[in-house]
């Protein structure tokens, strides 16, 4: 058994975590770190978890985990980090940016899957990959793996409340957000940069402006993105080269027909639909923000450090209605 | 022109006042005070009143105002009025729960129109209902006024989260409130000493219990009541002494017809629908709780206390849908 | 008084149009047409007017009204006219696409005020624009006025279920639509032909492509559009060439905070956003799809059709919350 | 590994079925009977299966599967069994209401793992309990185990639109269910029946009313119930014997804490929450429709009745937010 233990045991993406944890058939969860839940039981925040576990809040840390999930705020996992340190042999996942970009300073992989699995089964430092920049990134990198990234993106996107996190603010108040929707950073999501990376990866001489409009629905769960870009070829062409890129995915699949959200709410999945209009093609995207967007995503990740079949633990039902 | 002055402007009731005085045909809005707003358009916070009004709120008090509409915290009344003083011939309606209750230190009068209609008229300081109050109250008052309340009462009751004010908590948390519902506060909310004084106004004899469960729904606007008790009279004895009681009822009807919230959202109406089933009789009532539950109550007690039409300023279009 | 008819009154824009003309102060409701509830009360289908009006259905028309409004599905507007005939002082507002595009066949005035006001008040027959084309168009004209839709233009704008019209379906199940979200008719609705038209109105040398994702909400009321294009100016320059271009509007408002749908839900109102990032301009525009895309701009277009104050009837209490 | 087999496959029920069976890890889905739909892969109607599954829906049935789930609207079960025959060794689980009153015609079991449990380990004829009756059964159970249902038994509750099932109608409309309620069918539900049986298998002399009033609610999954009836013990009395009633129960647990929807929403669970107020004992009931109140209670049946982990197939990640 892997004996894992949580950093930040409260948020969203801790709570997700800890719930396929708890069922995965080789895992072991040894402790979740909270400073300010220390000795309640899981299930005091969590409070779905009623007659699944006994566990314990704890403040101590076991350094000799195999391995630990950072579920800090962003600019927190360097810090504990610098504070705290593990045995030589525990890998350490973080959810957090602080090591998206590559760097000379750190050795954490970029963990997306589909972009980089050799790396990742080699990897002790594991840097999780964003919500948008997931639910984007799988939308676009086979045109940049095949090239044809040349003139400006198109990407429209929603989250669901969630991606805010526990904090209370105005924006994710119920009577604010019931039947509302907003834009919000617009041109300038944080998350823009570790697309680029990735992008940059399979098409060196990428530099194509990404036009991108995250926005704020009236739902908890999920993000929906649209991306389209000048492509010369025919949308059978696109298809394949697509087909190509994911065919050993084991979470990210194409389909012909309408896409929707709820089609993979609270799985690890990213469906994708490929359109041509004119001489734009289009890809619709869907995931989880909080499963293929954070927690599944590092299991994901996880399964694949220590040679564990990659859906492991992840064989999730879906939330369809 | 009546000369409309608000005491804390910030908050869900103070804006749906806004809203209604702005358009009211007989009312000027003189003021609106706010502590924590001084100098600001009033649109920086009731945002939907750009193009509406350049009005500013205020930190002074023009103490020589018509009328005053108090939208404080409960408790917070009793101490602003003990604080300031205005004119003699200021009438002042107050939305807070601080004079609701008939005492020997205060002359306000409870102004649940249906009920108090006449001393409302001359009324000059009116204690406007709570909404659960409201929808409760009309709910079962013509049976008490029919002496016919001699048995346990049983009332369950929804609102929705503009109920529980513009304080953001974790039970307005958008990611828990969605899709979710639970009880609260049962048999124990404070509303039952107001709905309990009426009752007692009608049928001084009355001392039945009232078994009362409010709920939080996952909706923004609204409260959807039922409540039953033993009956011994047929469906039409209830509805002939029903109508008569509502004959002159500016905003309450009564229908046959299944019954909804959105019958009611974003207007100042309640609908009652009786039903008979075995020996009891079954109530069901719906109302806007920040309308008919409060500020559009306010302004027809305004309405009444000034000699104007009741309906004055309040035939609001429905958000049926 | 005008006597006023409608002609298909049991779907939303003539349940929207009912309940503001019963408010309306120069307004009679002289008839309601339904061919399948006629002798019913309007509030049989309409239930939130329980207490405000006995009016039925009828299923003769009255040829005599001032004005009549056409709320029939698509392509049946011209039927109806083909096989009706209304006195020769009968006005005429189709809310359907019917005239909308310019021809010789038809004498109609496309009804955007903000574009054609003069048109509109001298106008017999009157095509009332969709709820995405305004929305839209509302957010770009002020470019084409000063010739400055040179380049393509990305708009993504997002619609709630009302929309899609009161017929069942499954994209308008609860079930389906709760916390879902999905994008539809991509670069093809069919709103882009009065778009483009209005367009060319202003800029005649407009050619530029239009790429537009329109997509479902789980909302029910609103319309959210944001849209861009390549724009070499200020700012400064940009927000004075939209505020001289919306000095004499009724409803449309710009504003320099974020902008969100609930802003205008339940009202007549447009508002919307300037920013600029890079070379390009972003335009945010909300609109409550019911009433300024539809309903409400037909009221606004009969006022100013019988030369009555733009607003009068249409000072509606906004749902915020 | 037991060949499972499922007929009438397109509605809810039997798609969460289907997800649940597929990773279910003794059971291989044999097949999957639609009329509607024969030849379609599974994922075109629940089209979050996409990635998961090749297998389509049959019109031929395999009468030698080991098990056989009947999820066929009510009345269409006995109808199915008259014209069609399974080996003498297929065990059938039906979902409907046909079989769930004991009779001299028929031998299933009724399905509540909690009150039947030897029995269903023995039956080869399962009749799964209905959603509204699990949650209110669950509820007051344990009282009627101790003679303790004397007097009335007040119950309100509220179902998600899931329980209206696949069918498009009015209120499940979008537009009309968001942020709607109401009440329906109260008094007369049809699971009063099934509830009542019950009660009287444990308390043979129970002939007290249950005062029912079932509510819909604007969400998609769940049902919230709470029950209320005279009791004279104390409340820690209470605490003991419900905690005795389900101290082997695999899924339904108590909890001291405030109680609420989403707690068990995606769970096969059941959480109970005792109070008490005056002379009046108060159970809160939690479940997820679909889930405990249908097909993961049909699941659970399944494990017992083939010698399986109770559990097994059925440990889901609940959708907390």
């Amino acid at each position: 058994m892997i004996e894992a233990g949580i950093i930040g045991g409260a948020g969203y993406t801790a709570g997700e975590l800890i719930r396929i944890l708890l069922n995965h058939p080789e895992v072991n969860l040894n402790f979740v770190f909270s400073t300010s839940q220390p000795g309640k039981p899981l299930y005091s925040i969590h409070q779905d978890l009623i007659g699944e576990t006994e566990i314990e809040f704890t403040n101590g840390i076991n350094i000799e985990v195999d391995v630990v999930f950072l579920c800090l705020g962003h600019g927190n996992s360097k810090k504990f980090l610098a504070e705290n340190q593990f045995s030589e042999t525990t890998k350490i996942v973080d959810l957090s940016t602080d090591f998206r970009q590559k760097s000379d300073e750190h050795s954490f992989v970029y963990g997306l899957p589909e972009l980089n699995k050799e790396a990742i089964k080699n990897a002790n430092f594991l840097a999780n990959p964003g919500c948008f920049a997931t639910a984007i990134s799988l939308a676009i990198l086979p045109l940049s793996k095949n090239g044809l990234l040349k003139d400006e993106i198109h990407v429209n996107a929603v989250t669901g409340a969630t991606g805010a996190g526990t904090s209370l603010s105005q924006t994710t108040h119920y009577t604010w957000r019931d039947n509302n929707f907003s834009a919000y950073k617009s041109f300038e999501h944080q998350h823009l940069d570790e697309i680029g990376q990735s992008l940059k990866q399979l098409q060196p001489d990428h530099d194509s402006e990404i036009n991108f409009i995250p926005n704020r629905g009236n739902f908890s769960r999920g993000i929906h993105a649209t991306a389209y870009t000048k492509y010369v070829g025919t949308l059978e062409e696109a298809k394949e080269f697509y087909h190509n890129f994911y065919e050993n995915s084991a979470f990210t699949f194409l389909t012909d027909e309408e896409l929707h959200l709820k089609q993979v709410v609270n799985t690890n999945k990213c469906i994708l639909r490929l359109q041509k209009f004119g001489n734009k093609l289009l890809v619709t995207s869907v995931i989880d923000n909080l499963l293929k967007g954070a927690s599944g995503q590092a299991v994901q990740n996880m399964n694949l450090m220590f040679g564990l079949e990659e859906r492991m633990g992840l064989k999730l039902k879906a939330n369809y209605f």
